[in-house]
């Protein structure tokens, strides 16, 4: 359904059209560009809030700013709809995160206005550091460079590195800070704090004026005591305080604001003065997630992604189902991390600020001593964790599992060196979805396999999730890795009774001949429908759920080999180095011979869509499985050994 | 040799006994700790001057916490000696860092005293936030938590993230910031610059007293403006600026300092204090590196791991070789990349932290517009490296192997995903010698892999680094990884004319039969040795070279898989997910079948020691080659194919 623009906004193909106009329009162009926003994403879906928040910043950005030229650096991205809309995507903004359509986060293939691809947090001030330093070398002085990062997004470490690399460089950068206290759930931590402090006390920059007039005035006072303690405190205060009186200033940056990101006529005349100031400066922003769209402002983690929804009634649209249907993985987790830890005391959870999203924010609520979140912050949520263990807790850490590859370092330096009981649960594993390249839990099993110690699991559906997690939290398991998907299981009645299952061992699902297929994980559940369709037609592959890739299962797979020559493994991950070649391994340190067809995530990256429509493109869905069946069925060895 | 220590610590076996002594001993005790340092870290080689900048720190925190009860993290690990000596280790000191001695780290298997093992920095405060927080959840409330971190460490992110959260946590958690202006070289960035404004500003308490006095003086003044505008004052300085002024501060730590760490009795005074004061804080002391060994004090980059030297002389003592040496791979990189610079004006180098280490200081000072320290910020490095690749720069990020784990994610989500330009130098790739687990490159081929865009590469000589260098410093090669070991190549004769080199193609060594042998980088010269003896001895395995790890040489694997169907890979990298999985995945897409040998780190931690004892136990060096050559040209393959 295509969505008309306002009357000004219509008009705005690029941000040079934008610029035509005067500023007293800027505040009519505001209001048709947040409708336009909140038209488009109550029936296509997408995120909402985050950029509700940045319309009179955005707008005020391209005014002041000669973008294209001048680059501009959205931190994450998803408040860049506002953004992607002025710079020629208006037209096709329907088309936001869906298969073949545009991305959901700014992307440098996708328009020349998307100076760097975001999707991960606090990328933003790094990368806008790079062009500063780059136009600096290339004699580039009119060149302006600014990066847009929330406060969630400061606190992510990376950003800090940035700031102290940045405040020595005499780069033409300027930080906005979008300080809306949020993340996706609420922004947690001392910064969070500090900015709050900032912001509710009086103005900063006046404050200053203040204790300048005031000193001055003092110093004239008649009491020789007086005068003297002033004249030190006066030196002291401007040369330390005053100058470094402020987090950021400390790190060497100007600090500008607070001031209300709403002002769209005052942004855009600060903005137009920092352009004139050189070196690095922080703008801090007070803005407000969801702006202009009541509910959202009120519940602003509902309405960070809400899906579509009556934008009049605010009612969210579900899809009615006329049978019960099975819970997401999320859920399973969340309920099953509270039962476990009712039994047992060791149990800890931790998220690096995805409590909603991995639904921790169920024992958070239950359990508020023995829940964290601690903040957009994975290496240290990992490290946190492995502290938590050295004193004999048993911490689940739930990080999604592209996010997990922030603290990769800190999984094998902290916790897998020292063979400590951490589980990491990996959500999002495998196709991720609508959220694309950057959010596809592609690597995991790559990238875990390889790092002793480590026990790498997945389960097939919901009671499996739920015997992994009962089998992990049992005493000296060491790491743990347990990965799921995003979304859906396939049990309705899930809540079974606990069990424990043996380490490093998988099960046959279903016995067969010729070809034996061997999954990890939900996918696990398209060769099941595979097979039920290729029995129909004769065809009768075996099936065995691996549920560990580390360590293999060496007793079913010597069972298999033995039996079988023509093997299909399937893994909703990378084939470079996924479960598939842990069989390779397997086979090759066994000296066995197969055909091997490893089904997985090519080595390119997948852009956003459905699930099953990514599942589909990469070969590894029910359909694809049963080609891949019916071709090993009949095909012969092509090469034939040499000697 | 054995060292004898000095009255007084000959008898400290343990804390408790170090506890023992009156407040007045404690100096002696630190003589004696300095001396017995300096006294075997002369004749055994290992990290120098950290320790001795910390001996007084060290003794004054063992005398007051009462370890191993309370928890004393230290970060990095570099420092910890005098820890070690006091803690059950002075006897085996002289085995450290040797094949089967101690670590040179802190290490939980080694003593109970070791709380948390270490190597990479900035880990501290997680850890020590864990710890204090388990002991919080258990009830433990006398129970100390103490992080000693460097500001050098204190530049890296997870740091950062750690103060984030500890700040909001009301544990018991003291963090030590040992601030000796450097990491192994000068510590860079604007929070250095802080730390000295600081530092040499008052001592911040005492100021802090003075502004409060004053305030409550001039409160009392007849002047109804002032006074009015003072009462304001007063109120927005207490509320905002004497709270929130400091840096550590404004992240809800209460900060102590500085203070000088070289005086043991005001440091016991002072911990003594501190030990009363619950919740989060901060104590900052001025420490000097290489302190009491006067060369070191003036080198301290020179003295952080000086080798052996003469303890009178200063002179550090280097081998005599009869014959010119071939150079080290660091050297190589460092020159090479100038005169690379200057025929290509895109270049750029980058590291964080590690200028000496990796010899990027060559080009900081023969072109100090062109190459970044950007301190120890892995995270940012690679960030900043892509931001510069975005407007046509090509940066050399020369990062070390096993630290480049802290940037897995920007390696994806900011280089991969985006085909950037930027050029990945790993140094110490493979087996990294005395430093031990925490620093062996040994997952990078496998983490590597995985990644879509990404060329991989090794040389197996001088040469070949120059030409891969040359060849990745093109135009539009993507992201591209040279990886090398520490220490010498084995090319006198190194610097030849750059030669471009096809990427993905490998190289023949040797023709020969049965057997072939397929290395990537310098340990093929392991091989090359072990086919000199062999042929001496009758058998004649043929040597590639691949050079690639990713993309594969395919034409070269056909000719490979067509002639040999007994294969021996070799690879100075762990071997699941390695190269020689690579490998398994070419023959099981081409279903080519052969025997397969993959040599390289097994699936354990592997210890410290030299890198030929390491090779040797990992079963990869010269001799194991020969042994699995003999081994698999005498067998049969033992499995038959089922049907």
């Amino acid at each position: 359904m295509q969505v008309k623009a306002g009357d000004l906004l219509e008009k705005i193909n690029y941000p040079s059209d934008l610029r035509e106009l005067s500023e007293d329009q800027l505040e009519q162009v505001c209001q048709e560009l947040r409708q336009y926003i909140i038209d488009v994403v109550s029936v296509n879906g997408g995120h909402f809030a985050a950029s509700l928040g940045v319309v009179e910043l955005t707008v005020a950005l391209h005014y002041i700013l000669n973008t294209p030229y001048d680059q501009l650096v959205w931190d994450v991205g998803h408040q860049a709809y506002g953004h992607k809309i002025l710079t020629g995507r208006r037209e096709v903004f329907d088309t936001n995160r869906i298969y073949g359509g545009i991305s959901g986060f700014p992307k440098r293939s996708e328009s020349e206005y998307d100076t760097f691809g975001v999707g991960h947090s606090s990328t933003s001030i790094s990368a806008a550091l790079g062009m500063a330093v780059a136009s600096h070398y290339k004699g580039e002085k009119d060149r302006q460079h600014v990066a847009v990062i929330g406060d969630g997004s400061m606190t992510a470490g990376m950003a800090f590195e940035a700031l102290n690399h940045a405040g020595i460089e005499n780069s033409n950068l300027l930080v906005i800070l979008n300080d809306n206290n949020m993340a996706i759930d609420p922004n947690v931590g001392a910064l969070k704090d500090y900015l709050t402090s900032i912001t509710t006390s009086k103005p900063y920059n006046r404050f200053r004026d203040d204790i300048a007039n005031v000193l001055l005035k003092i110093s004239k006072s008649p009491d020789a005591l007086t005068y003297k303690v002033v004249q030190k405190l006066e030196k002291s205060v401007k040369g330390t305080l005053l100058k470094r009186s402020n987090l950021f200033e400390s790190l060497k940056f100007r600090y500008f604001g607070p001031i209300d990101g709403h002002d769209v006529k005052n942004m855009v005349k600060v903005l137009r003065d920092l352009r004139d100031i050189p070196g690095p400066k922080l703008l801090h922003c007070i803005t407000t997630k969801g702006k202009g769209y009541a509910l959202a402002e009120k519940d602003q983690t509902k309405w960070h992604a809400p899906g579509l929804f009556d934008k009049i009634t605010g009612e969210i649209k579900k899809t009615k189902y006329e049978k019960p249907q099975p819970p997401k993985y999320q859920d399973v987790f969340g309920h099953s991390i509270i039962e476990l830890a009712e039994m047992n005391p060791k149990i800890m959870g931790i998220t690096p600020a995805m409590p909603s999203g991995c639904s921790l924010n169920l024992m958070m609520k239950a359990m508020p001593t023995r829940a964290f979140d601690v903040g957009i912050a994975e290496q240290h949520a990992v490290t946190f964790s492995a502290g938590l263990s050295t004193q004999g807790l048993i911490p689940f850490c739930n990080i999604y599992s592209s996010f997990m590859q922030r603290a990769y370092d800190q999984v094998i330096h902290d916790v897998a060196i020292q063979k400590l009981n951490v589980i990491f649960c990996l959500d999002r594993a495998g196709i991720a979805g609508a959220d694309g390249g950057t959010h596809h839990g592609a690597y995991d099993l790559a990238y875990m396999r390889c790092i002793p110690n480590m026990t790498i699991s997945a389960p097939m559906n919901e009671e499996e999730l739920r015997n992994l997690m009962f089998t992990a939290q049992q005493d000296n398991m060491g790491p743990f890795v347990i990965r799921y998907p995003r979304g859906q299981g396939v049990m309705v009645d899930w809540q079974k009774p606990f069990k424990a299952l043996q380490v490093g061992k998988g099960r046959k699902i279903c016995d067969g001949d010729e070809v034996a297929i061997l999954t990890i994980g939900h996918i696990g559940n398209e060769a099941v429908k595979a097979i039920a369709e290729l029995n129909t037609e004769g065809y009768n592959p075996a099936h065995y759920d691996m549920r560990f890739v580390k360590p293999l299962d060496e007793e079913l797979l010597h069972e298999v080999f033995s039996k079988f020559n023509k093997i299909i493994t399937v893994e909703d991950g990378c084939i470079e180095g996924g479960m598939g070649s842990a069989i390779l391994e397997f086979m090759a340190d066994n000296n066995y011979q197969a055909q091997v067809v490893r089904l997985g995530i090519p080595d390119r990256v997948i852009e956003h869509g459905e699930q099953p429509e990514l599942w589909a493109e990469c070969g590894y869905d029910a359909k694809n499985i049963i080609a891949q069946v019916k071709n090993l069925a009949v095909s012969q060895n092509t090469h034939t050994i040499a000697s």
